[in-house]
């Protein structure tokens, strides 16, 4: 048999085309929609990024109006879903919860009163797109929801008038947060909102290629985030900076691990050859709140182990990546390393919806082949 | 901008090596793991073929009757989830359902003592594996269990000695069923357990390359099944068996539909260019319940529509699918068209487990391109 050649994981295969985000990964650059997510942090917050990723335009003024009125209003969670999110059991891992909790919004009724006309402006049928965007909301106030009853804790109704970030936060620790807090955490979720083809959005893809509802395409979206591969990395990070645990330490302790060829956790990418430009972002985000909270202690282990990987490494093109200051950043928060992930899929839900409309618009089922090499035809005995 | 060519779909595109299924097209033959599917139905069941699946040979009698014992055993809910089963909103759909529980499955204890020696002996990790298959029998549970709590009848816990076919016909219907109503069931289920890279397996095994749980893969493949591009074709087949009522007016009804260019449900197949062999054997299992039952109108309607069209198709390589007589199967063990969809997930979930292997056992996790057609980088203002 002749070799067939393939491209394992569709490394470089291209599978569609896409007007959602681009990635420059020669140069560290990221593009929601042609415009790069630094310019985005600096002047917009989770709500824009949300409605430029699924409309392909940032709002006017009255359109963002119309949207964070929207997004306030569909903060419904009904109370046999919340009955569902106390009554799961304690064995699940909260990853588990949301991608079972998912399906149950699909039939929630949903209050399209505020975006009818923002609908229309874009020609859109506004039934099916404010399911779609309201699973923002839903998924936002299940996420704090599922925090607080993994903790043992009374459940917090959902805010009616704080932006998305503050109320994910106030969901979960009852408090207001701060202007600071707010701000990370908006921009940690705007950083994490879209990523292009990765393996979770792909999987919502694919779901969505045989016309499934958006809910059964977000599920299965969130099982592939679950995966260690995909969206647990900043968890293995945090372990490795509790395993250095001091400042003094962490030069030996990674040369260390260096010279043993052992992985440091948060570097390289499949896709940037160069500083992934949401470490950039983050890392600013994390001087902030560490500033503000008057601790330190991570973000000066951070900078070490990077800088000692980055002499070590030479030219190779190997460099922190976003996981590298996220979970310090969660943590500055009061967010527990089981709930980096959830947070991930709280962010990426823009993302996921963006590309389900995007994959409905130009449909084709995906079935793609495979190269058998399994045994040849062979009769069945008793 | 020169035009890049990609396959939408990824249609013709190899994406992995695999030894579970082949599929010949143009002959109209199906294999698993060199097995020809006509061949398995007459002389094996469910439990054979699913072993056969997974572990890549049939089992020796021996070895199933260990795998038929731990079968049995694993028929085992927790009472959590027999109550999450009968709080589920009833406005969800079954497959919405299913896709719902089966992460609610990752921790539930397995009773794994009668396939130590089975596991050894093919050199596997006992505890994963056990995993994996006990999924079979939990979702066969579970699926009669959604069945009897979406008609608002109480749950029948499950036979502790019925093979698996029969176990789940006695937990829908509260009966033991006949010898043909159990062969009928069983071999519907045998024919939709495996069918090679469709969109459900594919997605199952996009979000294994994560290295996620087997229940976030097989709940993800829930939800890309339940599209009705894949899963749900046989209700639309049992629709236009209803509109047509009677054998009588069904050559005039099909040849009015062809007249005015409109689609016969259960016709053709991305890959079957001749009769689907999986339509040859269902074709003979209604024959067989249906004189049983004494009720022929449906098949006597399916074979006189699939006469008209290949009459007026001529040489046009489309085809009765599989699709075209399940959904009568179906009927005549009297589970209705809701249910169609998740009959195929309890049988499709033993090639989901299969496939979640392979791809483990050769991983590089799915990270596609896509060509970016968006926008060039702009600015943002305020």
């Amino acid at each position: 048999m002749s070799k067939v050649e393939f491209s394992r994981g569709l490394e470089g295969v291209i599978v569609a085309e896409t007007g959602i985000c681009s990635i420059d990964g020669a140069k560290g650059k990221l593009y929601y929609r042609g415009y790069h997510i630094e310019d985005l942090l600096q002047e917009r917050d989770f709500e824009d990024v949300s409605f430029l990723l699924y409309f392909g335009e940032l709002p006017t003024t009255v359109q963002r109006n119309m949207f964070c009125e929207f997004l306030c209003k569909t903060r419904v969670i009904p109370q046999t879903l919340i009955d569902a999110v106390q009554r799961m059991p304690r064995s699940l891992h909260p990853m588990e919860v949301m991608q079972s909790l998912v399906p149950m919004l699909t039939n929630v009724p949903v209050d399209m009163s505020s975006v009818q006309k923002l609908f229309s402006d874009f020609g859109l049928d506004g039934d099916s797109c404010g399911r779609d965007l309201a699973l923002i909301s839903q998924i936002g106030c299940l996420t704090s929801m599922v925090y607080r009853s993994y903790h043992g804790k009374s459940i917090i109704l959902p805010h009616d008038s704080l932006g998305h970030a503050a109320n994910m936060l106030y969901m979960m620790s009852g408090k207001t947060p701060t202007q600071n807090e707010t701000k990370a955490f908006d921009q940690c979720l705007s950083l994490h909102a879209e990523h292009g083809f990765n393996a979770s959005t792909f999987t919502a893809r694919v779901v969505a290629s045989t016309l499934a509802p958006t809910v059964s395409a977000v599920s299965a979206g969130y099982g592939a985030l679950f995966g260690p591969l995909h969206g647990g990395a900043n968890e293995k990070v945090m372990q490795m900076v509790a395993a250095i645990a001091s400042p003094e330490h962490t030069e030996t302790w990674i040369k260390q691990r260096l010279k043993n060829k052992e992985k440091v956790m948060g570097l390289g990418h499949r896709v940037y050859k160069t500083r992934d430009p949401r470490a950039n972002a983050i890392e600013t985000l994390l001087e902030v709140v560490s500033e503000e909270h008057n601790n330190t202690t991570n973000i000066t282990i951070l900078r070490i182990i990077e800088k000692v990987v980055r002499e070590n490494l030479g030219d190779k093109p190997i460099h922190v990546n976003v996981d590298f200051f996220s979970g310090s950043v969660y943590e500055q928060l009061g967010i527990p390393p089981t709930f980096y992930t959830p947070m991930f899929g709280a962010a990426r839900v823009s993302g996921w919806i963006a590309h389900v409309r995007e994959q409905r618009s130009d449909n084709r089922i995906y079935r793609p082949g495979a190269l058998y090499i399994g045994p040849t035809p062979r009769n069945v005995t008793l």
